[in-house]
Parts: C-alpha cells; sequence; structure tokens
C-alpha cells in the first residue's frame, strides 16, 4: 500500500537499553546453530537444576491439582495467600523469622523483584553498593533503571568473604562529601552467585552494622539459601539485620528446582518508614503488571509447606551438588593454568586464569574458543566484573562434568604458550 | 543487636515510581476486607475470562503434558521455539502475515512487552502517542520509564474511533517545533480497552498513513483480536502497516481464556534498522530476565496449534460474551443517570456518567460508594482518561449482570439529585 521505509530515521534505542546484556546467555544464537548442526553442547552457562534433577514429582502434582481445579486467571497481584503464607512459614521454621501477609510480594523470578526495587528506589544518578564479582543482571538492572553503581568487592584472597574494611571507607567518603544520600540501597548475595561463598555470620554482622551506622538499605539475595554443603552454615540477613530496613529476595527456582516456575519473591519484614513505604510500592508495582503465573504460585505454596518431601529431594540434590562441586573443583586446581577457591553454597565455580600462560586474549575468548572448538558452554567472567576468570556451573553428575574437565584441560594444553 | 532505626532518613523512593498505580486493583485491600467479613463481591473490575470460562480442557491437558515431561526449567530467553512457531503460524494461518523466528519475543503477559518496548526506546523526556480512553497500564508504564505521553483521542461521538486529524495536526505542529524526534511511537489498542471498539480499516489505514508521513514506530495491542461480535470485523494493524516498522503485541490471555499463564508476545514483523535494532534489543531484554514460565509456554503452544478445539471454546466464550456485553449496554442506556457506545469487541463497557444529575463528587466517590454500599466493583473511568465514565467489564453471565445492573441502577436512583 504504502513505500517501504528503510527505517524510521529518528527512532532510535534508549542509550540506558545498552546495559541489557546478559553475559551468560551472549552465546546463544551459537549455540542454537551448533545444534542444528548437530554437535553436542555441554551447558555449564546456566544455573538451572530441573535440567539435572527433575522437579519433584509432589510438587508437580501440586502443580496439576491446581490446573485441574481451574487456578489458571489473574491471581493476587502480591500473590496468592496460600503462597505468601506458606513463604511466611518458611521463614518462621527456618530462620525465626517473623513477617505479616503485606510484608510479602511475589515477583516473577527474583529479576523482577529486583527490577521493581530499582524503579521504586533509583532516580537517575542515584547509586547502589554491589560487590564484585557480582551477579551480572544486578548490574544491568541497576544502569537500565539510571542507577550508578558503587562495586565493592569479594576477596579472592580471603576465600571470597566481603572486604568489609573497603565498603566503610567508601562510605565515610561519600559521607564526607554530603554524598550518603545518594546511596539508595547495599546488595549482597548469599550464598554466593558466581563465588559459591557462604558468608560468615560475622561478615553479615560487621555489614549489617556498616548499613547501620549509613543508614543504607540492606537486600540480600538468598535465593541459594538452603544450598550448602561442605559444613558451611549460613545465616539469613533478616536474623542479623533485624530492627533496621531490610529486604531479603528469595524464590522457588533453586532450593525447589522450579527454575521454569518463575516464582520469587521479596520479603521486607521491618514496619519502619523505609520499609513500610518500599513494600506498598513493590504492591503497587505488583498490580501495575497484574499478576504471575498463577497455578505454579499453588505449586509452590505445597513445596514449601510439604516439609518432608521437600527435605528429601533437598538432600539428594545438595548432595550430589557437593559431589560435583568438589570434584570438579579438584580438577580445576589440578590444570596448571586453572585455579579456585572451593565453594560451600551454591553450585558455581569461579576458576581463575592464568592468561599469561595461554595464547587468549581474555575471558570472551577463552569462552568463546572452547565453545566452538570443544562444545563446552562456560560464562565469561568479565560478565561479573571478574575478568581475569570464568565461571563453570557445576550441576552435572561426575560422569558429564569429567567429560568437561577433560575438554577445558585438552583445551588450555593446546593454547598453552610453550 | 542494634538499635532500632526510626526508617533511614535518607532512602526516598524515586519520583517515577509515583506512576506505578493500577486504578484497575486500588480498591484490593477494601475487596479483601470485606470478603474476609464474609461479604459477596461481583467483581466486574478486572478482565478476566477464566473466572467465568474455565480455561479449555485441551490447552489444561498440554499444560499437564509438559510438566509430566519434565518442562521445568529455564526455557529459551525469547520463548520456546514451539510456541514461537504456533505465533508464526497463527499469524500466517489468520492473517496471512509471514515472519520469521527471530520477530517473536514472548514475555510475561503484554505488561513486560511493553516495559521492554518502553526500556528500549524512551530516553527521559522522550514522548509517545497514546489514544485516551487508555488502557492504564500504558501511562504508568511509560511514566516509570521516563517518557511522557502525548494524548491524542478516541471520538465517543463517533463510536470511540480515532480522531485521525487530532493526531495528524498535533504531530504537524511537533514537526514544525522540530520535536518529531522525540516520539518514539503511536500505540493504539484494536479491539480497545475499555471503550470495547473495533476500529475499522479505513481507520487503520489513516493512521498508518500518519505514522508513515511522520515516521513514527507504530504499536497495536491486539490482545482481543478474535473477541469480536456484533457483525464487526477486526484487521490486524501487521496487514496495514506492511512495509513500515510496527510492533504487534498479543498473548494468550483474552482469546485462549488464560490470563493467569501470563503469555505475551511482542511481534516485530518487518527487517528495516528500526525493526531490527528494537527486536534485537527486545531479545537482550528477555534474556537479562533468563526466562518466562516454561510450562505454559507448552501448553500455549498447544492452544495455537490445536486450531479446531480452540475454535470451538472461542465461539462458545464469544457468543457468551456477546450477550453480556449487549444486555448490560442495553440495561445501562435504559438507566437515565448512564449512556454507553454498544461494544463489538473484547468484553468492556465504558458508560458515561451524568454527574450533574448525580450527588456524586467523581468517578472515584462513585465507584468507592458502590463497591462499600452494594459489593459490586468496578473502575473509574480517571484511570483511564475518561474521568466522565466507569468501566464496567462485562464478562459474567446474564444472571450476575442483571443483578450487578440491578445495584448499579438503585445506586444512582439513591444518590440521584432531587
Amino acid at each position: 500500500m504504502r513505500s517501504i521505509l528503510g527505517g524510521l530515521m529518528h527512532t532510535v534505542l534508549s542509550s540506558r537499553s545498552a546495559f541489557a546484556k546478559n553475559s551468560i546467555l551472549e552465546e546463544e544464537r551459537v549455540v542454537e546453530a551448533l545444534k542444528k548442526k548437530g554437535r553436542r553442547v555441554i551447558e555449564l552457562n546456566r544455573g538451572d537444576p530441573p535440567a539435572y534433577f527433575a522437579t519433584p514429582k509432589y510438587i508437580i502434582d501440586a502443580y496439576v491439582k491446581a490446573l485441574k481445579e481451574g487456578r489458571t486467571g489473574y491471581s493476587r497481584a502480591e500473590g496468592v495467600f496460600e503462597l505468601v503464607d506458606a513463604i511466611l512459614k518458611r521463614y518462621a521454621r527456618l530462620y525465626g523469622v517473623k513477617a505479616q501477609e503485606h510484608d510479602v510480594i511475589v515477583t516473577a523470578g527474583i529479576s523482577e523483584g529486583l527490577h521493581f526495587i530499582n524503579a521504586s528506589l533509583i532516580n537517575e544518578g542515584d547509586r547502589a553498593i554491589i560487590f564484585s564479582p557480582y551477579y551480572n543482571q544486578y548490574m544491568s538492572q541497576l544502569r537500565m533503571d539510571g542507577g550508578e553503581p558503587i562495586v565493592e568487592r569479594y576477596d579472592e584472597s580471603n576465600a571470597w568473604n566481603i572486604d568489609t574494611e573497603g565498603v566503610r571507607r567508601s562510605l565515610s567518603k561519600l559521607k564526607a562529601q554530603k554524598k550518603l544520600h545518594k546511596v539508595k540501597y547495599m546488595l549482597i548475595t548469599n550464598p554466593n552467585n558466581p563465588t559459591g561463598t557462604v558468608l560468615k555470620r560475622s561478615v553479615l554482622e560487621e555489614i549489617a552494622g556498616i548499613a547501620n551506622d549509613h543508614e543504607v538499605l540492606l537486600i540480600s539475595d538468598e535465593i541459594y539459601d538452603e544450598i550448602t554443603y561442605n559444613g558451611a552454615s549460613f545465616t539469613t540477613m533478616s536474623r542479623v539485620a533485624k530492627g533496621m530496613p531490610h529486604v531479603i529476595l528469595n524464590g522457588a527456582s533453586k532450593d525447589y528446582d522450579a527454575t521454569g516456575f518463575r516464582i520469587g519473591y521479596a520479603l521486607v519484614p521491618e514496619h519502619d518508614r523505609v520499609s513500610t513505604q518500599l513494600k506498598e510500592k513493590l504492591a503497587d508495582m505488583a498490580r501495575v503488571r497484574l499478576s504471575v503465573n498463577t497455578p505454579a504460585q499453588y505449586a509452590v505454596a505445597e513445596a514449601m509447606n510439604n516439609v518432608k518431601e521437600h527435605d528429601r529431594a533437598l538432600k539428594r540434590m545438595v548432595e550430589s551438588i557437593e559431589r560435583s562441586v568438589n570434584y570438579a573443583t579438584k580438577r580445576i586446581n589440578e590444570n596448571p593454568y586453572l585455579s579456585a577457591v572451593r565453594p560451600n553454597g551454591a553450585f558455581y565455580i569461579l576458576p581463575r586464569v592464568d592468561f599469561k600462560a595461554l595464547r587468549l586474549k581474555d575471558d570472551r575468548e577463552f569462552v568463546d574458543k572452547l565453545l566452538k572448538s570443544t562444545g563446552v558452554q562456560l560464562t565469561r567472567g568479565s560478565g561479573f566484573g571478574a575478568p581475569s576468570h570464568i565461571r563453570i556451573v557445576s550441576l552435572p553428575p561426575k560422569r558429564i562434568l569429567g567429560y568437561a574437565m577433560d575438554k577445558i584441560d585438552y583445551f588450555c594444553r593446546s593454547n598453552a604458550r610453550k
């Protein structure tokens, strides 16, 4: 009907949209092409438990029941009461944390919760403290929402524990510059992705103390809270930050082995002015998008309430993860070009790569060439703020991980400087 | 452990978060309280087909099958290929629109798609053309993402068709002011929410011509495309805007009677520079949040591919909606304080209220008092940019709608000026 435009000359992408990148999935089109050619790809890039552990039958049964009962319309925007109550019971049971119905906002994964938090708090140019290596989405989301990061660090030489003195120094400096009011939150990840570290209670207490001293909202992403091993003991920030405004992010993806359900939540258990304003605003945001998947919410309510079945499935999964992580860490540390701190939570390993000894420019080239030459897909560390590293998802059983480690060893040897 | 802060004095909500409001759900806490007291509430506020039409069994069966086959991990970020292919087939079959795999981005409802589009295109202060009465979320989302609306109008005196001359005038003025580059898109809704109008092909052609002349990206929200009646005939904007950059928003919520699945999509079928950049950016955004609900995607793929079952279920639903809408419109027009254009698509009616004849200040007071005194929940028109109106969801059968209309009649009479 009309002439074909070459493109609207004045329609361009927004500047912040440049931050919409996920290094974990940046090779997906390559992988799709490889698979179409019949190539086998071992995807050690995405932390997806259901790829190796079938989501427990009791959860599937509850999901099916919800569907057959016709739970297919919009739900309460902040989450069905059955799920909200299950979350409250879980926190009371596991951690002695007491909260109320309106303290919980169910979201489509933590991704959505974090977007709601950024949109609620961040004005253009506001700051947030994140720790490097960080889960890459924190950075993308913060910047897409107009914020600027203050990057503090987890210290590799101290088993990836938080460099608390560094944070204190930065905040004192900002205070002296009268810029503290720009700092909207401090976000930690415990257990950590990508390092696999479970933070000690004493470190959490220091962090809470620093947040308290500088009046910064604390956010703790605890999506791996039940996936700890090698003797580690997890403490929720909610215990340590009692009496201070804080947000706990969690969900069904990892502990309940149900990533594809997309059920996360934000728990804002305090009732001070900041907590109250924030949780009301998160509920407003939830109402704008109406609902998350309804039947999945009932499935997760059952997943949380059926403690016996959950504990059984979790134990089996965590024991397997412990074996896989320890085996892969051993193999990594036997490789002369790699070295890794042994994780004690989650299921990621972040080896340091000795690029000086390899004919490879950087982590991006490492990951790209490894994928194309061996079919093993990892994630470059630079996406997590750790350019000297690569991330390996250690969910598969020893047999598959062993095959992948053989390929990585061979790849490193083939690319070694003589 | 530490003293309880009254609140972090310097943590405050972002200014844009003030736009995070959904008038459709603003009375939810009141409704929850009424229900807890055992009061019956007739919820004519939310357009939720599954509340009155059970999601068809063949869709539920496909959902259950996906769950039992273990489709519970993350999916491809832009949507599983099975669903993408089903969407492409649907558009080819229903509308003769040809598109390719990478032209489709599956999202958590249209809500998420629209957020992705705003985040991709809108810099602080950019503009977008929306038409009033608008679906309220368009405004919330645009403003939360830093954009400013140019509000054009659907003309009530012309059966809520678009006032195309108005749009042309506005755009010409912006062109003269050299501000056209700020206008990132023009968004129409067809069939319309909240007016129920199906736009005529000639109007669509005019709109496409105006967009073409001024090089503005066209977006058409067509979530109700198969819900038309009273002899109306729907045309997708994709036919009319062939050769021009445009985005079609759609999903499973309404046609497939599955709001609670949260499966929407953006279709960007052209391959000009703008379309290509936009669809790549939407895919980037999808990767940042990893995945939408996986088993629901397989269910919707089956919903779209099983044309025979779908057509049967759709016919039954649309016939019932036609009866309900026509009955409610008749009752509205018999009420001396209300008057409505008869819809021919979707399932909303937007009656004008004669506030001069009522002892009620405005639409907000109308809706609030009606809810509290009768248990009938409507939505105020001002949330849609139509403060002289109220919105009624006409999904329930005649029996329930009749009861609600009786209550509304009684309420109007009781509040009439003498």
